[in-house]
């Protein structure tokens, strides 16, 4: 296998973009071709997660191969959801390693900001399971009730997990305030993050990345330069919440990262600063815990601490992340190897002169992970072996699509959603729910009650949607309705109970 | 590097297919299973053109591991419009030559046939060039201009070229009718041919694939097999019309065609049948002249002849092609490997007993085109040589972007388009003109008179569309505009008679 090294990177300022996306990406292309010493490449891998939807941009890799008057070359466009600029450069090093091509170049992009909020959110939400969709549950809403049952699962209060969340997007914005190329060019402060409003909680507006327009590039070469990509992993995991065994980590980073850590013979210890995929804060405490920086449930106090800032011993998106560096779907894990690269190289601020900087990147709600290992190529050469041998078997997850669903449950995580998608009036609140028979399903409330993990709920089943209430809150409507009309209400089954509130 | 079998294939009955995509796929993915020796894949590499507009699905890579249960494994998805599925058996056979993976599960399909014909048409001709598609053109459009010019530069009669492409027609439909997975298992008559309508004049009904839904699926092994993939090539070309210096060849299959052949170490003699893109019958015979089969503007003769008939010299499309087999549009590509692993094992109505196969598919208009050569293990061996050379260095071909257009000019190529997209009213006389500064540009007919190849043109820009008027008919009207006052115009300008006109 050939050492796989990067011979230019480059990428637009991230924001709202005037240029139409081919424009976007040949930008960027020309940023990273003018900083490589041969611009002569030899295929296109080009990552976008939707610009059918986003722009109307079909055939992509045609499109763009056209623009920047290089026709003849081979031009493959890949995507893996929000992951695609990832699955770019994955499919790039895989070009380079197995020797088939000697030079190409890996582009990713997206262009959103010219759409609605609305119409945004439902794009982004077609990389959800479908059923969930159906509910009303978007992104922030599913991404919400993981958070929520991570702080159940390490026993946290409000305040302390709010500390958390708030403490990384203070960390990112301050850090994304010195990245000339990052969306958000301001530090913020806790009151500012405080006074901003609920998409889904327990998730502000400042705990979600940002819509932005966005295309970086790479061009990877088999001729060494000064930074070596040495390792990469990919791995899938389940598609719906109602289809997991963990909630509060992604199994397919894990995988990816251990693949990706194999292939560089190194371990998580060996890691000086990482970019990871902080589309929702709580996703990047549980990054760092699922990449194996801290144990799990510690990730939350690492950034309290300051462990994580740029100028401590493990600095986590010194770019600013996709929170304040901003979030073109597609772009984002080319972004991240482009800011490691630059970091690694010394041209960002950060102090310390790292060896071995690490990216993670996050399609859908993790459904389709990638870790990637890049190294400063004075770095002790190690073989870059890719691992031959078959992976592990995937254990199969269970599906509960055709399981019957018990009338009762309780409470497995929930939201309240702020943002709702098209057809869906806010406040929405949504919850995963475990019935009787171990099935989780997702379900739609049918008041805005307290709601809290474990709360026992009644589930009833309309067009094809679950709604569910809270137990406590029917008994409360009960004895109101008891109290008003001064007699027992003739209560045979649950059945009748609903009838009777309706 | 490995050499690259096919350990077991599968597809759908294509035509219309009551099940969702995600079901589509898994359908095909287990019929491949099943006649694999071992079930198990490393990876997934799905090939699909626009789930997201055709059917809403997005993260597809994601949605098929997780419904065929086997999360865990990197699942990637390539698109390179209509010739996807061929860009995922590349992706496919790269992995397993490198030595990346041993087994892999390569997937392509769509789903079409739930919208309406407008809609469809609309989404299709998204992968055209985007000025080009302003001005009314479709997919048929532009194939109906590209064979007016062929008819002209191999100087055919109307009526020769008629037959030669209703040849094509009839070929494949007999081929599909004993096919038990076509879309169309009926043979048509010369008569069925002529009397269906125009849908862009010289293209009619039956020189188009229809809308389809359908899925193949191919598992790509290191292990030695009965089936080998000898060679496989890519290239791209340019996007619009008009940014063309040949029209009745597509450079895009030739350069892929040499790059597989160089890889397989043949020669186009050295093919024993070929599964060819024929989305529209005139693109079968181009493609067998550009894959080195026959010399151009010879291969209408070949058809005519019977040259490549299911039991002559080299059947074209003995699965009845794209044209009666179906074309949902990403498993085109692989649908074809498919076809020619079963023709190779003599598992179809094929006599001869052929060594080696020919696939060859075209995304978008001639745009991303793949050619993949299948040998039976039988043959003698040959190294499996994946040439490691850099590309020749592509000819960057014009860009007629922001050239001033003359105000004159002459038709390169045209077409009457009866089946329009959205927002255009048939019959709609398009044309490609090249003005005086020898730019081409897609241009509207003002007027449905008798156009010709080399007319000459006025030609006038409004909203910014270009419209174009034939010199002789503007003549005529002047004419009538005289007799009808009985005295000479105020004729200053061009400009002036254009206004006068309306």
């Amino acid at each position: 296998m050939s050492a796989v090294h990067i011979a230019g990177v480059g990428m637009t300022k991230f924001g709202k973009n005037p240029r139409t996306l081919p424009e976007i990406f040949c930008q960027a292309a020309e940023l990273a071709l003018a900083e490589s010493a041969n611009p002569e490449v030899e295929a296109l891998y080009i990552g976008a997660m939707n610009p059918e939807e986003f722009t109307g941009d079909s055939n992509i890799a045609s499109q763009i191969v056209d623009a920047l008057g290089i026709t003849g070359i081979p031009a493959i466009r890949v995507e893996t959801a929000s992951s695609a600029g990832s699955a770019a450069i994955f499919a790039g090093f895989q070009a380079i390693a197995s020797g088939c091509y000697r030079r190409v170049l890996v582009l990713a992009g997206e262009k959103m900001t010219q759409l609605s909020t609305s119409a945004t959110t439902r794009i982004l939400a077609e990389v959800i399971d479908k059923r969930e969709r159906q509910c009303g549950a978007t992104m922030p809403a599913l991404a919400a009730m993981i958070t929520e049952k991570y702080r159940k699962k390490f026993r946290l209060s409000e305040s302390r997990l709010e500390n958390m969340l708030c403490s990384v997007a203070l960390k990112n914005h301050l850090n994304g305030s010195r990245n000339p190329l990052a969306q958000f060019q301001k530090a913020i402060t806790r009151e500012t993050y405080l006074a901003s409003k609920f998409v889904s909680t327990p998730l502000r507006l400042y705990d979600c990345s940002p819509i932005t327009d966005g295309a970086a590039a790479v061009i990877l070469t088999s001729d060494k330069t000064d930074v070596r990509l040495s390792g990469v992993g990919q791995a899938t995991g389940p598609l719906s919440l109602q289809g997991r065994d963990s909630f509060t980590s992604f199994p397919a980073t894990k995988l990816a990262a251990e693949r990706a850590y194999s292939m560089a013979q190194i371990s998580p210890l060996d890691i000086d600063f990482a970019e990871v995929h902080d589309a929702f804060t709580p996703f990047e405490i549980i990054s760092t815990e699922d990449l194996g920086f801290f144990p799990p449930g510690k990730g939350g106090d690492a950034v309290l601490n300051g462990q994580t800032a740029i100028d401590a011993a493990l600095p986590i998106n010194p770019s600013g992340g996709l929170k304040a560096r901003g979030h073109p779907v597609g772009a984002s894990g080319l972004a991240q190897v482009v800011e490691a690269t630059k970091t690694l190289r010394g041209q960002t601020p950060m102090k310390l002169a790292p060896k071995r900087g690490l990216t993670q990147s996050t399609g859908g709600l993790g459904t389709n992970n990638f870790v990637t290992i890049l190294e400063r190529s004075e770095a002790p050469a190690v073989q870059n072996l890719w691992s031959p041998k078959p992976s592990a078997p995937a254990a199969p997850h269970r599906h509960s699509r055709s399981v019957r669903i018990a009338a009762e449950g309780i409470i497995e995580t929930f939201t309240i959603l702020y943002v709702t998608p098209d057809g869906f009036l806010p406040p929405l609140a949504l919850a995963l729910i475990r019935d009787r028979h171990g099935a989780l399903l997702m379900a739609q409330g049918e008041d805005d009650t307290q709601l809290k993990i474990d709360q026992e709920v009644y589930l009833r089943r309309m067009g094809g949607v679950y709604f569910f209430t809270v137990k406590s809150q029917l008994q409360k409507v009960q004895q109101a309705f008891k109290k008003l009309f001064r007699r027992r209400a003739p209560v045979s089954s649950k059945r009748n109970i609903r009838r009777e509130q309706k």
